[in-house]
């Protein structure tokens, strides 16, 4: 007796026994999630989302209860190793992106609300009427006399490559030419005869640690192939301060770094193309959203000011540019869009995520973060957006920790500590020993010390005879997380008070971020309907931990949606549709930017958000 | 006892004693003029027109006749070594470029009618408020706050060159700067602090055989710089098919002569730029004037198929490109903006030769014409305007010529034969031994020729007993224009009858060509009102020679009119006004283009025109 259990989002299914468990279910469909405790239902990892078919399943045993709360249950969340196959019958899950292990997570993309295709370049086969002695009308006019008929509003403009390659075109054609046409009326391209199925652009996501592209068929509106890499900026430095203090050295500094962005896209253009069998120069459109200091990089604008109080950007509306400029190898002709910024630490991305995630348009009180070395936060529903960047640092990337590491393999990434025993367990990326632990262990460690009662409501390391992970180091103490004979560096892996200390500072300034939207809209945090999580960060974080610490608001875990790399999906969302474009534009005119610096509040609410989980929460109440 | 002689045009003026003759006040006033007989009398080269003042002088004797008909005489012309000055007072007096010598008419520039300045680029002083906490827009939208005001109509841009530019200007010019914005609503480029008073622009002729550049400062409208050299493209061939012919090998070779003017255009920019002192990064705005294939070529663009029929050019309308993209180096953000094209063979520069004549406003019928490899001819009026492209090819160059040579120093220049004697007397330029002779000289002998009875209405040499000038040459006669012993190549320097038969060809499609355009308009050419002579080799020719052989219509010498280098002017006139550009658009639409090789008529009036002075004058009568 079987039952089928369905995984609509990686189109994968796995028949399964009738008493075998959901993570049984998961492990056979070859999904892998986070598994820390072995299946033994205590570290609350293997978490999963009924979606139908719930009556198959048993009921929720008292275990599930210590990792979920009643909203949580209500939503259909589950502990997979705990809920077991009831009756024969068509199960489907969702499995969130935090439940599976940072391997499997590289490869979630972005979610994207499906588009009406309408692309800003489009390509119109012409017969032309062969030029005689007494027909001897230019090139030009020739051509846009028939073209012009399908854009009767405008006067057609002509590229300075299109214009090149014009007569050449026509007589290679024998008096037939595909021409390539942008949405404001200009010829960017000619093809000698009928080209017409051949029509590519590629959106590209600068992040300030990882590019990724995506080579869009625009005719279907399909990703023909994508590819990512790290930026290589990162040798100039990791988080976005450093990089724009380089460029801020002078010119020559700056197109060092552009060149390394612009080089590094080039490749993910040739790796793309040469995966889905199309040459650069088809394609004719490109999209880039990244951060603001990206943003300008990339285009060659010193960033410097960005960084200066009052963080002011070159430019907030969106830009476009002929490829070719910014040195980018595709069509001669090819025309390059940067979205809109909204100020200088929330940019084009921040825009691509609203886009993506669609919160300009929710009727409900809705948040959207994006954690990185700034953290971008947008509150608010179709009326009225506000955001602001908290300067929440490199601690979730591992740095200014003791053991701290990028989510690399061998870090710790998910840890659960027994509340009887207070003894830590485990899991790391690769399954590899221990190296050190990453942002997603560090806040999983903070939260299980705290659910164990061994961290107070200030953040403290409570010292407990019971248990020898708890010691003293100089004045603070400090808790171990593994011991060196687990470990592949022969040290013990500890979580130290000041490691506390760095994580406190961080999850605060996000925690007093969302705060001050709050108040800037009236509105109080637990009205928060529904919260999208978008990043590579926020996707491998625990949500129950984070909101355990205080990074998230207190809200139902069933209202937290992750949402991948939206930056990505919001450029590919602008190369496959003007009205997607528009919107965008509209959207980073409509964010209303919150300084925090400059807000009278800020102290207030960042001192509140020191504590664990935050001030206004009643101490010691299990959250 | 003395009069005072002006010459206005030159700006200088004489004093010269009552009994002495208008030629020794023109010598008198350093003015170079042709004068062949010495003073005599009777070569009538030494034209003047006499603008008011006529009461001062002498009446018109019986010599002067010989060289001017009655029309020309009521015109004011006179010979100006027959007229001598009769009591004081002032008189004014026109030299015709033509009888200037070669050396001085280098000096000639394009005629302008007055032009209301309104340069398409401007530049604005800003004062913006500083960037704060709590005023934290973005530089470019801070910017164009301010200035969209005074751009009421339009959304502002900004270019990339300027966008890259911003943010330090702003910050270097302590939140003062100054934006520079093109017609079309474009920030162009943006300065620090006040730099209203630095605003330039370079209008260039490019002649398939000479560059002509003027810098222009476009805050008071005046030429302060101007400089020319030959077109380096020479080197590839002397005329413009051999030019078209090397540029349609290939995409190298079509890079080769772009590169080659281009880098002469930066040697006049930079020469202009260093006479006035003006850096060349002040200069915003590039107009450019030259055929279709030059225009072609300068832009980048093959202009193989404008010399292949149907000879249609790759655009007609009006091009505006970033001066950078096509190598020239100015401001990183000047526009260059290409006059429009009329056809293959009528290009900008005949554009220009109109709006600086002004004849599409004319109310009395007009001709026009450039005379060149290609001689290009526009007739009409306000109400109508027609072309064509004659192939006169390169024998007013001197090319193909037993004795031909260049416009260049030794070279006859000018001819009068004495019709008693026979005996010819000449001028070269630089009054050097001559060494060959050159289109003007030509013209001028074969017109004494015709004259003195030597030449026959068909053209050929009429042997004559009773001179040793005329002698047998194969199985025809030549005429010895200058005696091995005077000359500097030991050879007799001589017009041959195939030279005869080269120039009556190339005569003949000039004249055919007007004959034609006058089909066309339903008109005759002896109605033609007012005849522009434009261009170098206009300049230079006699025009009472040009009439005589029958290469200019049989209209008064006082109709025609000697501009000078019209490109030039009408690409400096666009440069200082927009209306000026926008009625050039409106010339380049408006002129209808006339296919010689396709009108049936063509034949006819070819053949027509091979007669001397043509087929419809009376044989023998003095013209």
């Amino acid at each position: 007796m079987e039952a089928v259990v369905e995984f609509p989002a990686e189109k994968r299914e796995a028949k399964i026994a009738i008493g075998r468990t959901l993570l049984d279910a998961i492990l056979s469909a070859r999904l892998q999630v986070s598994n820390v405790c072995a299946g033994r239902g205590v570290c609350g990892k293997c978490r999963v989302e009924v979606l139908s078919g719930a009556d198959h399943v048993s009921s929720v045993v008292d275990l599930e209860r210590m990792s979920l709360s009643d909203v949580d249950i209500a939503h259909g969340f589950r502990i997979s190793c705990c809920a077991k196959i009831k009756t024969p019958g068509t199960i489907t899950l969702n499995v969130p992106p935090e439940s599976l292990t940072a391997a499997q997570q590289l490869l979630v993309a972005g979610i994207q609300p499906p588009v009406k295709l309408s692309p800003m370049v489009s390509k119109h086969f012409i017969e032309l009427t062969k030029a005689s002695l007494t027909d001897f009308t230019a090139d030009f006019e020739r051509l846009s006399h028939i073209l012009g008929a399908t854009f009767s509003s405008t006067e057609l403009k002509i590229g300075y490559a299109a214009l090149k390659a014009l007569p050449e075109a026509i007589r290679q054609g024998v008096w037939q030419v595909t021409a390539t046409v942008s949405d404001d009326g200009k010829i960017i391209w000619i093809d000698p005869g009928r080209t017409n199925d051949r029509l590519y652009g590629f959106a590209l996501d600068i992040g300030t640690t990882k590019l990724a592209g995506y080579l869009v068929n625009l005719n279907s509106g399909t990703v023909v192939a994508k590819s990512s890499m790290t930026n290589p900026q990162v040798t100039f430095g990791g988080d976005v301060i450093s990089r724009i203090s380089y460029a801020s050295k002078g010119e020559n500094e700056l197109l060092e770094l552009q060149l390394e962005v612009v080089q590094a896209a080039n490749s993910l253009i040739r790796k793309c193309c040469e995966e889905a069998r199309v040459e650069p120069h088809e394609i004719f459109h490109i999209v880039i959203a990244g951060n603001t200091a990206m943003h300008h990089i990339f285009l060659g604008i010193s960033p410097k000011y960005v960084a200066r109080a009052p963080y002011t950007p070159a430019i907030r509306t969106p830009y476009r540019v002929l490829a070719e400029d910014v040195g980018i190898k595709a069509n001669a002709g090819a025309i390059l869009d940067a979205l809109p910024n909204v100020a200088g630490f929330v940019g084009a991305d921040a825009v691509a995520d609203v886009l993506a995630t669609r919160i300009h348009k929710m009727s409900k009180l809705s948040l959207l973060i994006d954690i990185g070395t700034n953290t971008e936060i947008i509150l608010g529903d179709e009326n009225c957006l506000v955001s602001c960047s908290s300067p929440s640092g490199p601690a979730f990337e591992g740095a200014c920790l003791k053991h701290g590491m990028r989510a690399e393999v061998g870090a710790i990434e998910r840890v659960w500590i027994d509340p009887s025993t207070l003894e830590a367990e485990y899991s790391t990326i690769g399954d590899e020993k221990p190296r050190g632990i990453c942002g997603s262990g560090v806040v999983d460690a903070i939260a299980s010390l705290r659910n164990t009662g061994l961290l107070s409501f200030e953040g403290r390391i409570i010292p407990s005879g019971n248990s020898t992970r708890i010691r003293k180091s100089g004045s603070a103490a400090e808790y171990v997380l593994a011991w060196k004979e687990e470990t592949d560096t022969n040290q013990d892996i500890v979580i130290t008070q000041r490691d506390i200390e760095e994580i406190k500072l961080a999850k605060a300034t996000i925690y007093s971020g969302i705060a001050i939207l709050s108040r800037h809209l009236n509105v109080k945090m637990h009205d928060i309907r529904k919260m999208f999580v978008a990043g590579a960060f926020g996707t491998y974080v625990d949500a129950h931990s984070a909101r355990t610490i205080g990074m998230y608001p207190d809200i139902p875990l069933g209202f937290i949606s992750f949402v991948g790399n939206t930056a990505g999906s919001g450029a590919r969302m602008c190369l496959l549709s003007k009205d997607e474009r528009t919107e965008a534009v509209e959207i980073a005119r409509k964010i209303e930017y919150v300084e925090l610096a400059a807000d009278p509040n800020f102290q207030h609410e960042f001192l509140n958000a020191l504590y664990i989980p935050h001030k206004n929460a009643i101490p010691n109440q299990p959250s």
